[in-house]
């Protein structure tokens, strides 16, 4: 068993993405937006001193960035004369000392084109525009006032994030602006379009152990848009894999250039949204975005190789299956679980998504009897039908008998606590737990894990702890077999295409 | 206000399924299997003196029996002298005193012949064997056994559930199963084919305030089967949604016909499993089943009219619909939530599962406009972006205005809890559920609710204390936009079948 054990880790070493992407030249300069997740200062407009309102938004904005660690001068600007977080309030950017790289703006968007000006003779290189009320809003006078933003901006050599969005996220550097992410810098990157689904996939990602490189939130995309964020992270060594939300652009030929070189460079993600007549009606008042045919996308994703997601779930099953398996060569799996309803199901589900399911040769068959002695209540084919119950020694020894078997390219194992009638919920969960982590030691193959645990919700914290539990033995864990299929047919479509050179449809 | 939450309660009540069917007529005999359900004594063979074996399966059984409130004569029966939870047992069945109506078997199968003779001399009328190692082994002795069991049980007219089941849940009579089911009897009855699926199809149900009149876990099905239950269910004034779990059928016209009756009498729910060639190769080693191909299903399924669903979630959520909503009458939903992303996700969804979203007229946009005074970071479209930090009264407010629109058939509310960046956790939770019980109270529509707790799970019972809250409030209450999207979309083709008197797709 330790052989086994040993094997699989080598593997997942050799041939993880992690790895692999970590061999592009050391020596690369830095690509050119870098210095937007790098600034050298930082100033928050649109703060007031703590005594009159911490809970106003440009304190928020100061109080994340000394919680993840920004460790540059920042300046809290604003009205009224204290500090924020103990920081000294400045009345206006051209107050201020030293310097300044970067700004964020939660000022109501009247201010907006007096603060560029203000801005521009400062000599700022960046300014995120968490302000709305621009090109998103109905009335024309928004689109005007956006326009006008930018042009000043050009002409000081400003960039602009956003207006309308959440900004940067990015560990290393200490930029942050949302409570309980990861303060882990990371290998994935991600572009959102909204602010929402930035923060909702940060979270998703991090309760999967998932950690960035860079995540920008960008809203209208005024300047600095989807495009330039591709081009970016393509070139970026720390980021290993990409992950975008997208809902529109006005930039067909440029995305599909810039989405073909960075996914024939790392893996990319793509959720688009906005992809039906109802998603566009919201997508044009959220963030001005054109959301452009349906059609036209699937054409334009199949060409360049992303892939595509349906939601922020999605897109880091995806993610999980690049990160914590070895390269995934071919779609015949072994699907083992435990419970004859949830082997059919965990069946039909991983067939439904793309995986075959070859049948377990006599031989192997006739060892798993040797094991067992007889076979009621168990299902020795392919689908396993392995119990925990008779012990998680026994059913590791079940599985490493079919070790050799070199009819599949990979193993999915599933659990559905709280199917066993007479046992206390705390048990079932610590077996199945036990089990799938005892299986997945002993394969020799690509392994996932699917703990249905979305069939036994509670308030006691039992399927979260679990599930925990395989993330820190560092398994690809997902919580329906569903998922993990799906993801696992995605991630071979795209290791598929690599192999072969060719860009079609993943 | 007031007078649009007593449209919507006096509407709710008049039109639900709930309502509709307790109009079954009253005086209608009680179908031919319900003494089943109804044991007026019940032994349970296989239990050891407590003092031995507390945990020996007879044993759980009869926990369970008393747990759950059964009150008729329990007879424990098994080797040993001594107690189960305090009953005296018995060595074997003609021992006992008293008339034994019911027998649960937990014997090993090789014990069961010489068991069907002493319950026949006995007088017994049913039997459930818990028993595995029959029909569904690969060895052709299992089969033969089976047949032999059922020889002797047909020559004394007892009728027999499963074997390799977990047999019946009727909380009306204190029969039950499984820890921790609920123990209120309901109107939901449950057949299925795989014990797993039985116990976790409770638990979801339960979960979602979802009861039953009559749960039925039959395995092989070697007597009474798929067919007898169907019918048994149709005529059962108590049984108001009959759902089943269904791998295959050795009685293909007798299915079409009870299930063509039974879809005509009430809503029919189907999950068919066992769909693909994994799933039919588990399915055999499982229940024996002979899955039969996917397309005669599907037609069999469109040609009776029942719903078919996936999984047992989906099989609850248009349970859910049919308990907690009227009558859905149209598809043009009007979609309201916070947050643009959201709200473009919502509204792919909605358009994807079937919904239409006709966009809002100008007079009810001006009316929102009205309240808000500007749309920046709204949406007054359909779909709806309002926001509830800017107060659940005025959201209401909003909500109220676009009540009297007459371009929708119903509502679809949906918050997505923690994508907000600043706010603490526990006040999230908080007002998005504030913010939904809110809004649904002023719904003058069929109302649904899509809290998106899969986003943001925690090991501190948040979510599903909020989601707990709107099934409280008596709302139907889903865990993401797709399920309560498409839950909507079959019960209404149910409903529309039902007027229209056609058996089509559903």
């Amino acid at each position: 068993m330790h052989v086994k054990l040993d094997f699989w880790r080598s593997h997942r070493l050799e041939y993880s993405v992690l790895k692999r992407t970590s061999e592009l030249p050391q020596n690369m300069k830095r690509p050119e937006l870098d210095y937007i997740f790098h600034p050298r200062s930082t100033a928050v407009v649109g703060t007031l001193p703590d005594s009159l309102n911490k809970f106003k938004l440009g304190n928020q904005f100061i109080r994340m960035l000394l919680e993840y660690g920004y460790k540059d001068p920042l300046y809290p600007v604003g009205e009224g004369e204290g500090d924020v977080c103990g920081i000294k309030i400045y009345q206006s950017i051209s107050e201020i000392p030293g310097p300044v790289d970067y700004v964020i703006s939660a000022v109501q968007s009247k201010y907006v084109l007096q603060l560029v000006e203000e801005c521009g003779r400062k000599g700022v290189r960046v300014m995120h525009f968490f302000t709305s009320g621009f090109s998103e809003i109905e009335d024309k006078s928004g689109q005007e006032l956006q326009e006008q933003m930018v042009g000043i901006a050009r002409r000081y050599g400003i960039r602009v994030i956003g207006p309308n969005c959440m900004g940067i996220y990015c560990p290393e550097s200490g930029l942050a602006f949302g409570m309980n992410f990861s303060k882990k810098p990371g290998s994935v990157g991600y572009l959102a379009q909204s602010g929402g689904q930035c923060i909702i996939g940060v979270r998703e990602a991090n309760r999967r152990g998932i950690d960035f490189s860079k995540v920008i939130s960008y809203g209208n995309a005024c300047d600095i848009n989807e495009c330039d964020l591709l081009e970016y992270l393509t070139d970026d060594p720390a980021t290993h894999v990409i992950t975008a939300y997208i809902e529109g652009t006005n930039q067909g030929p440029r995305l599909l250039k810039a989405l073909r070189r960075a996914a024939d460079t790392k893996p990319v993600i793509v959720f688009k949204c906005a992809d039906t007549g109802g998603g566009s009606q919201a997508a044009v008042s959220h963030t001005s975005a054109i959301a452009g045919s349906s059609l036209t996308w699937d054409a334009l994703l199949r060409q360049t190789g992303a892939i595509r997601v349906y939601n922020v779930q999605e897109m880091f099953d995806v993610v999980t299956v690049l990160q914590r398996c070895p390269e995934i060569t071919g779609l015949r799996a072994l699907v083992v679980g435990h419970g004859g309803g949830s082997c059919v199901q965990a069946s039909d589900d991983c067939c439904r998504a793309g995986l075959t399911m070859p049948l377990l040769p006599p031989e192997f068959r006739q060892a798993l009897w040797n094991i067992y002695k007889f076979d009621a209540g168990n299902i020795f084919k392919n689908p396993l039908d392995i119990n925990p119950y008779w012990g998680v020694d026994k059913a590791r020894e079940a599985l490493t008998a079919v070790g050799s078997w070199d009819g599949v390219d990979l193993i999915l194992l599933h659990s559905t606590p709280e199917q066993d009638p007479f046992v206390p919920r705390e048990f079932q969960f610590k077996l199945h737990t036990d089990a799938l982590v005892g299986w997945g030691e002993v394969a020799s193959k690509p392994v996932v894990m699917a703990m249905n645990v979305n069939t036994a919700p509670g308030d006691d914290g039992l399927p979260e702890k679990s599930f925990q539990r395989l993330l820190d033995a560092d398994f690809a864990a997902f919580p329906t077999v569903v998922r993990a299929a799906t993801a696992l047919v995605r991630a071979y479509n795209y290791y598929r295409r690599r192999r072969g050179g060719r860009r079609d449809s993943v």
